[in-house]
């Protein structure tokens, strides 16, 4: 897109991708995690030390490969993109199983744990290019915009997805009091015996098998996957919008369907 | 010591200090440990979850100040020395309860979990300071020797310091099965019983209360405590020795002061 003539995309790639699966190692043991797509994760089949230190070690290895990129403009990026990262699942972490959390709350975490890597990793495709400010900022924009569209659709898949019987980790948000955009939905709209169902069930983490389905004919009852899905659509069809100032060309063409097909999983 | 003007110097202290808290957040959860400087644990008084992810924070944090000191070579050096801790830390979790772990594979263990951040920090000031190689150098061998007097001194103190009834986590890396100094030079002058009771006692990890004292007496009998005592002082010598090729001043009568207290606690 930004006819860059070089290598240093490719170990930017592999820096990216290896901050990526780090976090995952962590998240499995934080969220103590059996299955990450549909495959034992690695704090079941070997346990927690492994996966803490081996994170340890390809975040290590992801900054070798962004110092080997020699740009301070990318190091610079990047060192932010992480310590948001690790601020959004912070935030998380501190969030869960208060169900007073608004839907702000809930950007600003998905904003830091998921959409602050896809941004940093379109960004610096336009800084190692030499780009302007205006092209870097819309990439800057465009991967944020896929990450966040990204994220609430992972979110409600995590009901829908239950509800269809698709997936084998599917309710684990409910199941761990993790508030996301639907329950938050439903939340702001639930009546009195509703809103202390949901306290007892979330909050205090009380449960019984029958609980999720319960909570799933409520967020069926205020729209609150319609409104979600409709919450994803809109930021695909920002994040394409900040790809206007490129010319069309294949690369763009990819990119646009890339965003599509993040999303059509609920489309 | 090298006449350094500038404030480089501090970002590059307070991100090695976070990389070193970070570790020992990440280090407590792998090692389970309840106690940390006399005083309980994060992970005691929280959960693993926090301090996994604040130890990820603190990377990220130290990642950002690195960036701020606005050297390519210097962030050259950090992540280096990032990937040789991970991997020092692996290799100590892959060589746990293995008793044929030899002296060389212990120096890899310490000179990665340990030295290799002495190394980088104290390395980064000759940098930073645009010194030329022979002070680089000098500095960097001068934090490796010294991190590693500092670490055979902190695992003879693990078995000196619980016979004397010094510390409170005392006697914790024969529980655990960590394999250090003391405990190799004990192994290889064993009889054959005696490797039968080391093989039981940490290999499988089967422990009566009294079999500590009863390694100790091995430990004795062998002259592991005073031979690995020799070993601290002989890196704490090399350490002060690499300081030689600078003038005499009252910075270098510090780290060498600084030397001194290291292996001061058992000497």
């Amino acid at each position: 897109l930004c006819n860059y003539k070089g290598t240093s995309h490719i170990k930017l790639a592999a820096a990216i991708e290896f901050i990526h699966t780090a976090t995952l190692l962590h998240d499995d043991v934080v969220d103590e995690s059996l299955q990450r797509r549909g495959k034992p994760t690695a704090n079941l089949l070997w346990d927690n030390q492994s996966s803490i230190l081996v994170g340890d070690y390809l975040f290590s290895k992801s900054f070798q490969l962004m110092v080997e990129a020699d740009s301070l403009k990318v190091l610079s990026v990047l060192a932010d993109a992480s310590a948001t990262i690790s601020e959004g699942e912070m935030l998380q972490l501190s969030a869960a199983k208060n169900i007073h959390i608004d839907e702000a709350t809930y950007f600003k975490i998905i904003d830091g744990k998921t959409a602050a890597l896809f941004s940093a990793a379109t960004k610096v495709g336009a800084i190692i290019s030499n780009m302007n400010e205006t092209y870097v900022n819309a990439l800057s924009n465009f991967g944020r915009a896929l990450g966040v569209s990204f994220q609430i659709t992972d979110d409600l898949l995590d009901y829908v997805g239950f509800e269809q019987n698709l997936g084998k980790n599917t309710g684990d948000d409910y199941r761990e009091g993790k508030i996301t955009l639907p329950l938050i939905k439903t939340i702001s709209k639930s009546s009195k015996d509703e809103t202390i169902f949901l306290e007892k069930t979330i909050g205090k983490g009380i449960q019984n098998p029958s609980d999720l389905d319960q909570a799933i004919f409520l967020m069926r009852k205020y729209n609150a996957f319609d409104d979600t899905r409709c919450e994803a659509l809109l930021w695909a069809s920002k994040a394409t919008s900040y790809l206007d100032v490129f010319p069309e060309c294949e690369i763009k063409t990819t990119l646009k369907e890339l965003t599509s097909f993040v999303v059509s999983r609920v489309n």
